[in-house]
């Protein structure tokens, strides 16, 4: 089973919107083990339609166009769809009804081009568009499947989640008794490619599946695809292929599927009933940011102090003069006494400090752009550790946030602290 | 002239993630003249790349093929791209030194399987990939031009606007006589209908070219598009759209194109010898992390304040605890007393402060979720203003980091503060 998704519209190919349709329709296809094997984007002309519904019939079990159902000039889809199979518009009545209360609800006099509306295929089945004008069609030729929705995201996904999904279940009901199943592990602290020397050979971990490595600048995640007959069947092949990638990845995956870094920290923090604080530098706010992201923070973040100049670090935080002259702003002493100072500071259990060089200016051979050192307090210990994120500024700063998150979940979790 | 993008990425299929590269990839293409006709997304597979470069080379001027070029086995479009033009892999000394210093750089020792990354095309050309260690191709045939960059969004942003685009325009020098102009003026504090209704009828402002309204969180981007004969010509007319557009949205325009609220108002502040602290509470540090995305804020960012607990509201910014209990944390009286501690506490010109209920929880029906208080002071004055910004946590985080920032640039420049 394998389909394809035809989005019509000038505004996606031009860059004015992204296509979050194609995303959406991509996901509720996987999962209706349909998964979509190709997404094309197309201007609004008769040739390149007619030319993709070609493609679509000779190669797709189901193909959904979105966009080009409206009623003006430039939309396509319905008089392409019946030239392309032979067929002719007519009026649905139901429609008229529909689109004309749709009008009158909102009490507005319904423009005439809008009758136009209820124009359909006349061989294929109207899908109804709840809360819309214009309705979706479902077309069947020799076993294949096209389906035309409108382009309005709302719109489309109703009707996808109230019609379509249902009707392509029932539809191929015996061919669809394969189950897909997806897990992503999210690993930090490795690179795509220290991570793939660890793995090993991917076809000793994955027999019978896919893996995919999605780095980016927080982390690589891995997805596991895998396909079977039953729903235990295919939990049973994902629990095998996720514990041959644990035992070699170990510590290095930190979460699944949609999880946060900054969620898990602060599971654990709730947990136990421990606080934490920040206290931060090159980063800037970004990593107390990524913590007040999390709803119900408040229970464990008391608030942190963005150190920005020398004065502040001093009197904020209570950094030694001396310090500063002596190793910088950006050292490791620096970064220790501003994780211990927020720490007493705030009365907390942990603090986080940050200092770094997030450029593009400020580096030196010494201290070059991309430098950051990272503090961890606590009442046991406080250390601070170093790293180098490279040289552009936002990833240097997403980087080192990172980073942070990872060491505070590796000492709540007494986990060495090790990174690549 | 035309052009065609091809992603490669499961991920994009199944909807992981969404297709923001062929956004991008669509508007500078558009802009510089070759307008992207058609989008797909193929999964890794030989037998799609293939036949999508078969496509490319019989219809397409300029093909870009994003994504499948990093160093693991599902990496597919350097082998599909030698065995489609007969070519064959060899490595590029230049590049293999490039990636043994970012690792060096990193200090990590590099992997062997990084040494796949210089293998290119023996009849390719070499696009310079900055910021990562995949190089790009780029591949002449019959005139037409066929790239592959990698997925990574800024390593194939800084590849397009440093070689690609340059060099696009020189190959095909005498056919890009049309020149397309485009220019986006950012608007916050009104919402997209609010502004339409503003700017009246359409047509009366635009004759010939094309306006688009692209709405988010923070404000209502309108985005003019002309094409003319030549450069002097193109300008005139984005020039009077423009003036006719200011005439009518006034001060609710802050910036042009790529431009950010952050950046113009650190300009006048660093232009003014002026400092700013900020004491955030539901914002968390987002406000300042947006002000310290601007490289070289250090002159005139003292640093902030992220009180997120009472107590830190009392002992760091010296707000009375009568205060909180009498008319609470997110109130008039607490936003101002935020603004006026901070101020105070870092000695700078300028404050901002934020209390809210960025939700899900924690609203009352006197005090809802998204309800929000921004404070400002400076030496001559202190006020907060009250604004409702519905109920995503981040959506009301996003807008009370907006509404702050506009605050502040309307108060520098002596604009009347005036929101919808």
């Amino acid at each position: 089973m394998r389909s394809k998704i035809i989005s019509i519209g000038d505004e996606i190919l031009i860059g004015q919107i992204v296509n979050t349709n194609a995303a959406y329709l991509g996901d509720k296809l996987f999962s209706a083990g349909i998964p979509v094997e190709k997404t094309t984007v197309i201007c609004d002309e008769e040739n390149a339609l007619l030319a993709e519904l070609d493609d679509s019939l000779s190669n797709y079990d189901v193909t959904i166009i979105t966009g080009g159902l409206g009623p003006t000039h430039d939309d396509i889809t319905k008089p392409v769809i019946v030239k392309y199979f032979g067929d002719e518009l007519v009026t649905d009545e139901a429609v008229l009804n529909h689109v004309k209360k749709i009008f009158s609800s909102r009490n507005i006099k319904m423009p005439e081009i809008n009758t136009r509306q209820a124009l359909v295929p006349r061989n294929s089945e109207v899908i109804h568009n709840e809360s819309g004008t214009a309705p979706g069609i479902w077309i069947e030729k020799n076993g294949r499947i096209v389906i035309a929705l409108p382009g309005v995201p709302y719109e489309m996904k109703s009707m996808i989640e109230n019609v379509v999904l249902q009707k392509l279940k029932l539809f191929f009901k015996d061919r669809l008794n394969v189950i897909v199943k997806q897990k992503t592990l999210l690993t930090t602290g490795l690179g795509e490619s220290t991570l793939n020397e660890r793995l090993g050979e991917i076809k000793e971990i994955i027999e019978d599946g896919k893996l995919a490595f999605l780095p980016s600048a927080e982390g690589v995640r891995l997805r596991i695809n895998v396909t079977a007959e039953n729903e235990s069947d295919a939990k049973l092949k994902i629990n095998f292929i996720e514990s041959r990638i644990r035992n070699k990845a170990g510590d290095f995956v930190y979460g699944i599927n949609e999880e946060k870094l900054e969620e898990i920290t602060g599971k654990i923090l709730r947990d136990r009933h421990k606080t934490l604080s920040l206290a931060e530098s090159c980063t800037g706010g970004e990593l107390s940011s990524r913590i007040v992201s999390v709803a119900g923070c408040s229970d464990y973040y008391t608030g942190g102090v963005c150190s920005y100049s020398n004065n502040q670090k001093i009197n904020l935080l209570g950094v030694k003069s001396e310090t500063l002259e002596r190793f910088g702003a950006v050292s490791e002493e620096t970064a220790i006494e501003m994780a211990e100072g927020v720490r007493k500071l705030m009365g907390t259990d942990y603090s986080l400090s940050t200092t770094g060089v997030a450029g593009p200016s400020g580096g030196s051979s010494e201290k070059p752009v991309g430098l950051v050192w990272i503090g961890f307090s606590s009442m046991e210990k406080t250390f601070a550790v170093k790293f180098f994120f490279g040289e552009r500024r936002d990833i240097v700063i997403r980087r080192a946030v990172m980073r942070a998150l990872e060491i505070l979940r590796r000492e709540l979790l007494g986990i060495e602290l090790n990174f690549y």
